[in-house]
C-alpha cells in the first residue's frame, strides 16, 4: 500500500526528494516505528510520538547535517535518531553498549550538541551561529525547546542574547505541548495557553505576511487593539519584544503548515521563533490519554498498554522519601516542600493531594528553587528542596551564597545520586559529595539503605541549617522502614560489623556489598552515616586495632568521602594505608545500575577484590570459588 | 538652616513622622554623607548615590523591618545602612571588624537577606511572602533589583514563578539606571529602553488608574494602539504578561512621586512592580559623568575626584589576563572572549576595542555564558571565557554537563581566585579547586605568579578541550611578565628549591611566602602548576628523598589541591605525613587580603609557624627573631 518506507530513508537526504504525500506516509511508518521500538527497550514514548512530523519537517527543509538542529532535553530526539542512520540501533537504545537516549555529538554527525539537562538549545545554536558567522558561512541553527524547557533562566538569558546579537540564523522552535500534560505552573505557560487560545493561524499565510512585512497592516493594528479590548495581549508581543520574529502557533502535527513555514523562515535571516504546538503521545491513544504515564515506560505491549504489576515491588528511594515527607509534614506544619517540576520523579504527588499549599512546583527553575528555599527559610518555614542530584549542580551557588553562607535551614532531598542507569553520563549524581562537602555548614549525609534514608531525613531535617541526604535511583534491597520520625546523632557513624585487619568505611548504599566482602575477608564495617561532619573520632579509634582502610561510595573519587576520610587522618597525624573504592574520573555511560557498578568493582566481588589486589597481605585466604573472582 | 539633621536618624521609624519638604532635606544630607563616607574607606559610590530617594521613601512608606526589604547585589545597600542604625559604622566599611558593603542578616534586624550575587532578591522575597501569607501576617516583602540584575535567568525564573502565586504581598521595585552607564547588552535592556522613550508618568495620577480600574479605559487603549502604529509596543506589556501589575516608570529621584506611588501600591495585593529610574552617581557630578569610574572607587578627595596615579604600580593579575588575551587574540583568529557582564573587572575593555566582533558581553547570565561558549567551541572557535571564581559557581552545572561531558575546547578563565578582600564571603573565591577537580575532562592550573599567569594561559588555550586557570584579586609581587605565548607540559610540575626533610607543595600565588618559610627550614620548594592532572611522579619521586610534605593553596583545604595530593599519594601507595595548608572551613570575612592570609596563617611566617608545629623534629631551629614567630 505504501509508495515510499522507512526502510530506504537511511540519511536526511532521503526525505528531500518526497513529496508532500509521501512524508505523510514516513510520517505514519515512523510513529508506528517510534512505538513498537520503546515498547521493546523503554525509553521516552510520548515526547517522541509527540515530534514525528516536526523532525521530518525540520529534515526535509534544512540541510542537516550542514545546517545544526539542537533538541533540548532530548528525550524527543527519537524519531531523528530513526531518519539520521541509527533506525537498527534502537533496538539497543539506552542499553551498555547501544545508543544514548538523548543526542550525542559522538554518537552522529547529527547531533550538533549533546542535550539532556534541559534549556541549554538556545545558547547552544547562539554560539554556533556566531561561528558560522564569524566563518562567513551561510548556515541555518536550530533549537527546538518545549515550552516547559522554556520557564527556565538559562533559556531567557539566551533569548535576551540572541535577541540584540547581529546577523545570526538562529531559529528557535518553541514545541508547546503543555496543554496536554500537567497543569502549567509558571506565568509564561499562562501566557503561551493566552496565545493559543486566538487558534491556529494559516501557517502559510502568516509567515507570508511576516516575511513581506515589516510594519503591521492596519488589520493586523486592529487585531492586535481588538485583543486589548478583550483583556488579551497582542500574540507574540513577548518573543518580539526580545528582538525575536514572532510566526505561530502553527500545528505540529500538519506537515501542510510546517514545511511551508519552515521554508519561509529559512530564508529570513536574523533570531526566528516559531510556535508550533503538538500533543504529547500524538497518534497512540493510549498515552494521548495519559501522557504522564507514557513519558518513560519500561517494556509493555502497545496492544495492550501498561498493565500495573500485580505484586507490589520492592519500595524506591524515591517512595521512601515520598512517604517521609508527608509523614513529617503532618507532624511538622513549618514542613513545605519544593520541587523545580519533577513532581513525579521526586516523589511528590502524595505530598501534593495531602499538603496542596504547602506543596511548590516553581518551575524548571533550579535557581530559584534554592533561593525561594532560602526566603521561605528566613521567615521560620522548613523548606525540604526535592531535587535529583545532577539537577542541583543548577542551584551551586545559591546552595552557597544564599543558604549555607546564611546558614539557612533548608533541607536539601538528593534523588538519583550515584549511577543512573539508562540516562546515563548527562544525569551523573556522582559530583555532589565533593562539590557539597567543601561548602562550610552543610551537612552531608549518605543513609545506607531504605530504612537509614528516613532517619537520615528526619536527622537533617531537624538540624537547625543547611543539610543533604543522597539516595540513589530506584529500589533498595527490600528493607523495612521504621514509621517513626526518630533522628540519630549527626556527624556519628555505626559500627556495623566488628572484624580485625581492614576497616570498610562504608559512605551509602553498596553497604551491603562491602559487607559480603568484609564477611570474606574477616573486616570491619562501618557505615559513616555522615560525610561532613565527618566522625572523626571513630576514624582515631578504628587506626588503633586496624591495618588498612577501605573507603567506599558510589560516587567520585576524587574529592569524595573518601578523600574527606584521607583529610581527617592527615589533620589527625594518623597514618594508615587506605584504599579508596568509588567512581572514576571518567563519565559513566548509560547502562543497567547493576550491570555499570559491577564493571565498576563496586558490587561485592569486585569490591573484595580490589582489597585483595591492595592489601592481600592482609586477608585471609581465598576460601572457595576462586575461579569467581577473576 | 536645616530643621531636621540625619544625625537624628537613628532607625527609619524616625523618618515616618517628617514631611515631604523634611524628607528631601534628609536626602539632601544622605547623599553628602554617603560621598563623604565613601571617599574616606572607599566602597560603591555611584549606586549609592542613586538610590537615595528610593531608600527614604522604601522606609518612610513601609514598616521596616517589620516589612521586608532585600537589596538586590546590595552595593546599592549604604543609605539603607545609615538609616537603620549604622551611620557611625560608615567609617568602617568593609574593613576587618567592621561593617559589610553587603547586607547581611548578622549585621541588623533591617538586613532581611544577604545579597551580594545578582539577581536572587525576588526568590528571596517571594519565599518570605509565602510565609508571611501561610503564617496569616499582613506584611509587605519588596525586592530592589537593578535592570542590569534583571536579565538574569534567575530574576526571570522569580518573576515566572511570583506572577502565578495566589496571595501573595510582593513588590518588585526595578531600579533602571542603565540610561547611564555601559551600553545595554541584552534585549531586554533594549526593552527598558523603549518603555523609557515614552516619558515619565506623572505617578500618583498613573498609580490611580492602576487600582482604580482592572480594564483598560479606551483612552489607554487608543495610546497602546498608537504606540504600536508607531512600531513601538505598549508599556508594561511583558511584566504584565507574567503576572505582575505594572506601574511606572517614574523618577526615583523624586520623592513627590516615589511616595505616593508606594504608598499606592502598599494597599494593593499580589505581585506588584514599580520601574523606576535612577541615574547613577546622581548629585555628585564626577560620578554623574563617570559612573564606571565611580563604582567602585578606592578613597578619594570629593572636592577633587579620583586622581589618576602618577607612578605605574604593580600589574593586576586582572591585568596580565587583558593583555595575554590581546596578544593570544593577534596570534590566533580563533579566539573569542566571553564576559557575563564583568568588562572593567574581567580586563576586557582592550580586548573589545582592539576585536570588537570577537568580543561578548552576554549580560549578567553566567549559564547562558558557558553554554554559549560550548556552542562556539563545536564550530571550531577557541571561546575564553573570563569569569570570577564565585560567578562560575553559577554556571556550574553548564560546565559539566554542556563543556566537560563533550570535552569542549572552553579556557576558563578564574580571576578573584582565593581571598577577595573587601568584597568578603559572599564573593569568596574558595571553592574553585574543590568543585572543578572532580570534572572528568578538566584541566585545573593554578599559576604562581604573574608570568606563570601567562604561561598557564597560553597552555590551557592551547590544550585542546575544558581548562581552568586560577588567579588570584590584585596585583602580585611585580614578576617581570614575558610576551611570549610559550606553553609547558599539562600536568608538570617544577622544582623551585631543592632542600632536604620537607617538601612544600605549592599550588599558586602563595609561592612567595612558602619559599621564604623553606628558606628557613631548608625545606624543598615545588610549584606544582597544576591541580589536575596531578604530577603523581614529581609526588612519588619527592617521597623517595622527603620525610614530610606539605601543601599550600589560597583555596578550601576540603576537597581542594591538597586532598588531591593525599588522593595520589593513597592511589600509589605511598605513606607520607602530610600537612594540608590553605583556607578553613568557613566562610570567611571582608577585610584587607593581606591582613586575613595573614590571620588565616597563609603569609611566610604562619607556613613556617604551621610546619614547625606539626614537624618540629624536622625542622632546624629557629635561628633568629623568634619572639617573630609568636
Amino acid at each position: 500500500m505504501s509508495t515510499v518506507s522507512l526502510d530506504h530513508i537511511n540519511t536526511p537526504a532521503d526525505l528531500r526528494g518526497l513529496d508532500r504525500a509521501e512524508l505523510k506516509e514516513v510520517a505514519d511508518e515512523l510513529r508506528e516505528f517510534v512505538l513498537r521500538s520503546v515498547s521493546r527497550t523503554g525509553g521516552h514514548l510520548s515526547s517522541n510520538l509527540g515530534t514525528v512530523e516536526l523532525t521530518i519537517a525540520l529534515h526535509h527543509v534544512f540541510n542537516t547535517p550542514f545546517d545544526r538542529i539542537v533538541w533540548d532535553v532530548g528525550h524527543q530526539s527519537y524519531p531523528h535518531k530513526i531518519l539520521t542512520g541509527r533506525r537498527e540501533q534502537m533496538a539497543q537504545l539506552r542499553q551498555a553498549g547501544g545508543i544514548s537516549g538523548f543526542p550525542r555529538r559522538c554518537e552522529s554527525e547529527y547531533d550538533a550538541f549533546g542535550t539532556a539537562h534541559s534549556s541549554t538549545s538556545i545558547s547552544a545554536v547562539l554560539g554556533m551561529a556566531v561561528a558560522s558567522r564569524n566563518a562567513g558561512l551561510d548556515r541555518q541553527h536550530i533549537a527546538v525547546i518545549g515550552d516547559g524547557a522554556m520557564t527556565a533562566g538559562m533559556a531567557f538569558e539566551a533569548l535576551n542574547n540572541a535577541g540584540v546579537t547581529p546577523d545570526v540564523n538562529v531559529l528557535v522552535v518553541l514545541n508547546d505541548n503543555d496543554m496536554s500534560i500537567s497543569p502549567p505552573v509558571g506565568a509564561l505557560n499562562r501566557y503561551l495557553a493566552r496565545l493559543l487560545s486566538g487558534g491556529f493561524y494559516a501557517a502559510a499565510k502568516n509567515v507570508g505576511k511576516a516575511v513581506l512585512q515589516h510594519v503591521p497592516t492596519m488589520l493586523e493594528l486592529a487585531r492586535r487593539f481588538e485583543g486589548h479590548a478583550k483583556g488579551m495581549v497582542s500574540p507574540a508581543t513577548l518573543f518580539e519584544e526580545l528582538g525575536f520574529n514572532y510566526v505561530g502557533p502553527i500545528d505540529g502535527h500538519d506537515l501542510d503548515a510546517l514545511i511551508p513555514t519552515l521554508e519561509n523562515l529559512k530564508a529570513l535571516g536574523g533570531p526566528q521563533f516559531l510556535h508550533v504546538v503538538t500533543k504529547k503521545g500524538q497518534g497512540y491513544k493510549l498515552a494521548e490519554a495519559d501522557p504522564v504515564l507514557y513519558h518513560g515506560p519500561g517494556k509493555f505491549d502497545p496492544d495492550v498498554g501498561i498493565q500495573k504489576s500485580g505484586s507490589p515491588s520492592r519500595q524506591t528511594f524515591t517512595q521512601v522519601f515520598g512517604r517521609w515527607l508527608c509523614d513529617m509534614a503532618a507532624a511538622d506544619e513549618r514542613l513545605v516542600g519544593i520541587t523545580p517540576a519533577m513532581r513525579e520523579g521526586s516523589g511528590l504527588v502524595q505530598f501534593e493531594q495531602q499538603f496542596p499549599t504547602r506543596y511548590f512546583d516553581v518551575g524548571i527553575a533550579e535557581q530559584h528553587a534554592v533561593t525561594f528555599a532560602g526566603g521561605l527559610a528566613c521567615e521560620g518555614q522548613k523548606p525540604v528542596l526535592a531535587i535529583y542530584s545532577t539537577f542541583l549542580q543548577r542551584g551551586y551557588d545559591q546552595l552557597i551564597h544564599d543558604v549555607a553562607l546564611q546558614n539557612l535551614d533548608v533541607t536539601f532531598a538528593l534523588d538519583r545520586a550515584g549511577i543512573v542507569g539508562a540516562d546515563g553520563a548527562t544525569h551523573a549524581g556522582n559530583f555532589d559529595i565533593a562539590f557539597l562537602r567543601c561548602i562550610p555548614n552543610m551537612v552531608v549525609a549518605t543513609p545506607s539503605d531504605e530504612n537509614e534514608t528516613r532517619l537520615l531525613l528526619s536527622t537533617c531535617y531537624q538540624h537547625p541549617g543547611p543539610a543533604s541526604v543522597r539516595y540513589p535511583r530506584g529500589a533498595g534491597r527490600g528493607v523495612a522502614v521504621s514509621e517513626s520520625l526518630d533522628t540519630v546523632e549527626i556527624g556519628k557513624a555505626i559500627m556495623r560489623r566488628e572484624g580485625r585487619g581492614i576497616a570498610i568505611l562504608v559512605f551509602g548504599t553498596l553497604l551491603p556489598d562491602a559487607t559480603q566482602a568484609a564477611e570474606s575477608l574477616g573486616a570491619t564495617v562501618v557505615d559513616m552515616r555522615f560525610v561532613k561532619p565527618l566522625d572523626q573520632a571513630m576514624l582515631a579509634g578504628l587506626a588503633e586495632n586496624h591495618t588498612a582502610f577501605v573507603t567506599v561510595e558510589e560516587a567520585a573519587i576524587m574529592g569524595g568521602a573518601g578523600s574527606a576520610v584521607l583529610e581527617s587522618l592527615s589533620a589527625q597525624s594518623i597514618q594508615v594505608p587506605l584504599l579508596m573504592l568509588g567512581l572514576p574520573d571518567r563519565f559513566i555511560d548509560h547502562g543497567d545500575q547493576a550491570f555499570i557498578l559491577s564493571e565498576l568493582g563496586l558490587d561485592a566481588r569486585g569490591i573484595e577484590r580490589s582489597i585483595r589486589e591492595r592489601f592481600g597481605a592482609l586477608c585471609p585466604p581465598i576460601a572457595e570459588a576462586p575461579a569467581d573472582l577473576k
